[in-house]
């Protein structure tokens, strides 16, 4: 575990517009990854695997859905903006 | 990674009614797996995978219901509607 | 992806009771297979498969209990009642 | 799918105890795979399966957990009791 | 199913702290398998299969943040203490 | 079981930065694997089988999504920071 990676883009969930919080979202599922598996070199072998399997994909899908859900109500869905 | 894919169409969750909500959720769902398997292509191949195989059908709709369940406490639920 | 659809029955979370809005997120479960797979055919080859898995009845119950959660919360679980 | 099958027993999320609403968290998992599967001789069979599977059982304790937290807000939590 | 079996010790979900909090929900996922394959002789064997197996472990990760994420919530998150 | 392990470092959900709690989330979903799997010795062969599995990486991550939600709901977000 690499402790200076950064978990969250920013230090911060409130983000301007819908759009990048699922950008966020995105990023933040990725980072955990990373901080998993500080290793650059194995992470590159795993990309192609899991972009090219389909099972794969959703399960991706999954997790960044669980993390928009947290940043949305974060943002209070973005319902004032 | 292509960032410019768009997330989030119209980039707000907010929709008139829960069957558009629904819709939104299905779209949301399959636009995470366009950024993070951007090759046209090769999504092409992983559809009729994914969409004859049960298991997958399953995975998929978990995701669409949690996409929903955001999509849906930012519209409070359309109980005003 | 077929649009003509309908995703939600009646287009709204709201029921009378909770066996009412436990059957509409049996309803929407299957519904989101059904536009992800919209030939019938096959979607009839894939029902005998899934409902004699063990670990796929379990995953539908997962995504049953989702989508529950939802529709509990969008009538306030029925308390008022 | 038989809509005979009462999906909710009592038709009510409201328990007295949160043992009560625990135990009703575990029927409800087990009347969607009624509903999914209503043939009583295949579920006997699937039974000794995931009974005596670790990853199925562990997967039917995260569809508790789903169902029980959803039941748990209905509740208010028993704090007022 | 034996129904003599505590789904919930104490039969509530407060506790003085989160620590406390979080071995609860430990128990709590492992008493729902416990109701599942009540039977202590399979269980025993079950525990090194799954103890030794990355996946499962992960998977119990998830039902117990599951869980957890209730009783958090049914302590106002040990805010107030 | 090994109820010496702490699960909860420093026995508080509440966190200054999302960073910080977002740091928690990975220490919290590790510990459940931790008390459930007690010899270093096993937890040490199972390492590098996770970290060099795309799917497991991805389940993992969906833990710390799932245990982030809770922490970031405890903190309020950190929307008044």
């Amino acid at each position: 575990m690499s402790d200076q990676i950064q978990l969250i883009p920013g230090n911060s969930l409130i983000t301007a517009t819908p759009e990048e919080g699922r950008m966020l979202a995105v990023k933040m599922s990725r980072l955990v990854i990373k901080i998993t598996q500080p290793d650059t070199e194995i992470r590159e072998k795993l990309r192609p695997v899991y972009a090219s399997d389909a099972a794969m994909l959703i399960a991706i899908g999954q997790t960044v859905a669980i993390e928009f859900a947290t940043i949305a109500a974060a943002n209070n869905y973005w319902k004032d903006k």
